[in-house]
């Protein structure tokens, strides 16, 4: 029976007003016994430590946790409302160890394992850095059974992500994606990267994706050649396949007009408009129109302090809506 | 015969230069008299306490003045010169009770309606918060002789404003249109709203629009659906009904990278761009090409605090002088 | 037997991690039995309703909550662990009224009249405007039992928020001592206002104050004349009668350079440094050194959209510490 | 018969609603006629091409006049009501020449001689950057009948601004003084320069004030020597001397933290509240209490661009008012 | 033989480390012989006294050169590494005539004629406003051995920059065309303006352009009508006729979402991926796909001080690299 | 025969032209051969992975570099031309090793030991976080020969930093002191901490300073007590004894308002004044008036981020112009 998030009232507590959990949900453990176990777990991860440019990503958690008040639950594209359809809970925020990535990787890991009913609950990690999406996908893949053929996976991003390592650290946030598909947590051929965007170090920056069959889609694919249409195939594909898919996005692929709180940004990209289009469009495909089955997911890069207005967070909250309304439509 | 606005010598007061009256129009006291009574009288409120969320817009009409320097008086696309077109004056801020929104109605209607020639000068309330639009719809709807069917309207928003009460307040900035189409200002059949977006409270919040007949075209329905085409019939049907026509623009109908500075702030929307094309398609139409007769109008929810770079009150001062075109094109 | 506040380990969660309550203190629902009733209930009051000039102080709380993670337990000057020394709980927020100054006055009340035990748990109120410390006054008068002479009164502030009305309303945040001294809250002969500065719109608006026998000490008489001496010899005498006594704080008594998050700023005051030191010299009085005896204060007017550093709502937090200090060290 | 300032009604227009003059005065076209001629006309002077360093104070005036909205009108220190005492307006900006500062100080000079009655009302400047003095200086020399000895002069500053020429330019920012004393308009001997402060290009930019009999008290004079007996025995010699006095106030004389809004701003100096009673202390001398006769003034170098909180600009507002009353007690 | 860029090594120099040069290119002196002379060299022209209304861009060598750390060098559209193709130099900035126009015009051609190879070596200057564009496009006129036609011209724009004189200036950032074309620099028949838009002070600033042949794409020519078309036809048309082309860029032709720090900003424009996309555009046409032969550029207006999150000087420094990439595709 | 330090013509590149040096001192490579090896080495640690709280330091040294351009040369207090009495030079930025604090320590060790000439060239390093000060007070000790006793040191800070390790990791920014004493790098008995204050995790964290014998003045002893004195009495023996002495700097010692760039602020502390007064004091000692002899320095934790009118950044490079001032002076 499909449980519900029950939200402040709004007549008493107003949106500026009360402790700031992510969108109002109700901290884990005030969840009531009716609508526990949570369908969704949010939790952030406070760690910034696996930046190769500017840090403040850990103060990301926190800003996303305040904008995100003002993010409501009907969905009018959709006709969904999320809190009648999902129960949805903040369960806090790792613990994390900003001296060493890899030790950070396995506190998140074990955090995530421990949140909620491995079985009911997806998980949403909220960062922090990019390499913060190793550990919740990992945990994900464990919770699901651990399948031997990895997850599929729906990239956002303006980059590949796949550096083997960087001055030595295998851990950090240029590296979540070459870890994940060499661990088999990801499947690299049910792989697709949107919105990849530029200039690179090097030309061999591609070789890992391309040689590993990952569907890369740039931003100049989307807007000048077949890049549309190549979406469109591979999650067509991927929702026919029923297969278990895990989101992450990467706040830097939207432009930096729209997304400026971020610290490696790329000039040249997605508007908010495109990249929420690009969202629902997830739910929109094969026979039976109910989507990609998503069964984890993350939102990464929210660097507040370049963030003067808060637009870059309040992005990200719409954005965790977004694809939580994908799996209310999924099991519609 | 035609009178004109006279502006500062630039030669001798750069736009950096002078006391600030919106884009350099004079006070209305100093109109030469062979341009009095002015055809637009433009005025502020610096009013805030509508808001259910982030306040701040008291401060929209200053900031509007200042950034508004900038705006000049030759627009290209129309191959026309406003300022020779119509009389223009500043007529300086409403009175405000901050302390009561319906006690603030009525001290901004009392003002409102003394304004100029009631029969000549049209009014352009600048905000504040929306709910400051009833008041200059209703001193319109009373100066063009309270026709029973009430006035046309083309409401610019991310939201639709007709939320009957909220806290018991029935004159904030969600109801002015709940307000006005009850009292007859409006008439709602000949209403369009432009630009919705964005998660609601409940799916409850559409009901009164389209149970009145309120045309809505979403932003979704505008970029993905048939929005352009009924925008362009409404308006085509507007046109040759010669209906007098209000126009509301809440500056947050503009994506958040282009209005930053606003207090509910909707992720998704139009570029500024965009938004300018569609203000002036409202004189491309009907037979004669004269477009609409817009009799009012404002322009609101300009929040200077979020506006770190001025971006949002430059161009709600482009707004400002975009639908005064509108109206010298009409009269052309 | 002295209780305690359990803060979260910051070996698993660091300042910058988890879900913000003041100074990490515990949700007042999450307080340990043997910590319960706690001994000071701090909550929020999102309105800013009440203010003459810039609003925006309805986001002081949520400000105040995130920059005091960053107050640590231990105060060096008075050897004084504060954590282990007093229960210390965070009630959340209190209800508020938006629209009206008079019902949120009414909401407030019965919010902080059911916080807690009233005869253990003492109320700090967290702003918001100044004219939220009015129900927080009359609630902690309440809750000691309605003295008839009224409660003692500390007041740091820039303005004597003494105006009898202003566009009639009479609870702005102008306004709180006038109501609070008619009502009999507080006892006007043993109030202190202390760092009074800037000019007034009249002469007449010392009168009140200076009528009812308030102890005005502006910064002026405190950085040129008697001023040091006068608050000590009130403080010595307020100590000595064992007066129960709230205290008040504006943030605006310090200088803008230090507080520049704020509304009705006023140029030419304190330093950070030097109102720490005020606020320490309230314990130091009286022959059994113990202090004033502190049953209920506020700390108000941080608008965070002006305080782009975050300096204000830092300084807020640290104040709100001292003041709690002043309590524990009254009890040691 | 002492003239007053009209000032609005703020129970009509508070002090965030109207078009901005400076500290609300009336336009001097407005002043009424048992006003006029006004004892003092503010002008601005939106010109910074004098500049060294950091442009931008061209927007000084727009933002001074905008945060002086919040600068009342009695004076508690002083017991003084400046609106009862003097008759003040707002004469507009001054026409600039961007493109050359020799012609840019004839128009302003040019513009400054019609203001008002010669021979009855003052000249206030604000900048714009220090080079606008110089036209004022010469201005208040001219209508005071060009003394042949020159005006004396109190010189707020952390800069001597003695430098011959910069780039072959001698009427930048870094000139004024040496201009003026060359020209006669100021007497160096009955010169005072305080708070001077920071590290110099070299040695020699010292010797010009010094050589000529500039009396100079460095902050660190002031704060660590007998700089504060030097300025009382100086300002004693001048208000017994009845000498016509100019008065030069650059706001990087107070320390950065204070008005970071600057385009040269030199760290380590006056607090607000020290300059503000230094300014006061120009009222406290000789024997008939009169203090010093301020026959002009200006307030320059406020860079809104800097000034994220408008503290720089709000402490210009007050100066202005301090210097003002300066006046109003010597005529009382 | 090909010359090289030889760049810190990232191993042990992040990009946030380090002396900035324009990202992070050899300073001028320190290029290897065997890359010596360099094919561009990158100067810096920190002038801004011809602005005709904000200030500031005095200091966007300094930004650009901060931002474009991070400015990659392996282009992925075009299958690029810069720096293998050119050898690339910042030749330090311009000596600057801050407070003369003409002069300062002297100045900067002078520093440029004598930078590098003049054979060899193209110049790219970065301002300051764009009235530096002048010299550096006189300098590589003559540096292409002065060519009786003058060269070809692509100019990005928000404004024609064809006003004769301001305020009797004739070399403000208003008239560096109208300048060029009438010394006969460039070609008017040969030079293309994109991105013309907003208001104009008179119908009368569009005739020198038209009069001269210049081709004008406004920004709503692109968007709504045949723009697109008529830049691809003059573009292979002059591809076709190898014209040597200088291409000036200002940052304001963005729409300010995108490019808020710039000194005379118009709403309603490109995005970054729009503007992208149009350079890269310049590559692809003529039959030997060889696209324009670049022989000089510049990128001009960035104004820090309004450039909160720094994302207008990361996008000047894109376009630089975008620019110099087309050449780098001109001689493969 | 003494050195001295070229900086570039300020007639032809002015303060905001160049490519950006610490103060515009040469780069070491530039140095002239009468000049070199230079007497200082100031060179950059854009390293922040200690951090316990906000990170952004990294980019301290790149801000401090832009700021510093506006600090000139000759000090009016000590009557002291700085480049006239020592050779200076920029050595550019260390390696950094940003995921692991001790492998940065090493990097920056073997970069440090190789500056300059190990005999005649002092090291100064500028952070980020204070975790770099270690292997610059241990390079600084090495070059010195490794004296048994250690170094004396002279340490600015609200903290001590002699926390022993935070989540496992010994070098962090809580750390380098408790590392220095302990290896022997600094002598404790003979360091003095200056400007300790604000609250603690526990009474427990002064007690390595208070057992190993470090001279402790907290912000209040030097307000409210006999610090001053204490200084004063502590500097006097150390010039007598004629230590080496290292002083080491962090920016969070003065109070926010005056450095809101800092990672953990800490309210009511020294304003830059007396910060600067403190450090020129140092000059001022023993009998022989030649103050301390400063042997190497750091300034750390300025973090640009939050130093939004880079007030913080232009006092650090005032500070690292009086601290070599003091060398010189010892020098004379």
């Amino acid at each position: 029976m499909p449980r519900k998030t029950i939200l402040p009232d709004a007549r008493i507590s107003p949106r500026y007003a009360g402790v700031c959990t992510f969108s109002r949900y109700p901290l884990i453990a005030h969840v009531a016994p009716e609508n526990a176990p949570p369908d969704w777990a949010i939790y952030g991860v406070p760690f910034d430590a696996g930046v190769t440019y500017r840090p403040g990503a850990r103060f990301g958690p926190r800003a996303i946790r305040e904008e995100s008040q003002y993010v409501k639950r009907y969905h009018v594209e959709h006709d969904l409302d999320l809190c009648d359809a999902l129960s949805i809970a903040d369960a806090g925020d790792s613990p994390v160890r900003p001296f060493d990535c890899e030790d950070n990787h396995k506190a998140q890991l074990e955090f995530a394992m421990a949140i909620g009913d491995p079985n009911l609950t997806r998980l949403f990690a909220v960062g922090g850095d990019h390499s913060i999406a190793l550990a919740n996908i990992r945990a994900t893949w464990q919770r699901r059974g651990s399948p031997a053929g990895g997850l599929a996976c729906i990239h956002f991003d303006s980059h590949l992500d796949t550096v083997d390592s960087t001055l030595g650290e295998k851990y950090s946030h240029a590296s979540p994606f070459i870890r994940a598909i060499q661990a088999g947590y990801i499947n690299p051929r049910r792989m697709l990267s949107i919105g990849i965007k530029g200039p690179l170090n090097t030309a061999k920056d591609l070789d890992f994706a391309r040689e590993h069959g990952v569907e890369v889609v740039t931003y100049e694919d989307w807007s000048q050649r077949d890049g549309r249409a190549r979406i469109d195939q591979f999650v067509r594909s991927l929702a026919a396949s029923k297969a278990e898919t895990y989101l992450t996005f990467d706040i830097d692929c939207v432009d930096p007009a729209f997304a400026p709180g971020t610290g490696t940004p790329s000039v040249g990209g997605f508007t908010s408009a495109e990249v929420l289009a690009l969202l629902r469009g997830l739910a929109h495909h094969a026979g039976d129109r109910r989507g990609l089955d998503i069964v984890g997911a993350d939102v990464v890069e929210v660097l507040p302090d370049r963030d003067v207005s808060g637009i870059t967070a309040l992005l990200a909250g719409h954005v965790i809506f977004e694809i939580m309304c994908l799996d209310a439509l999924h099991r519609r």
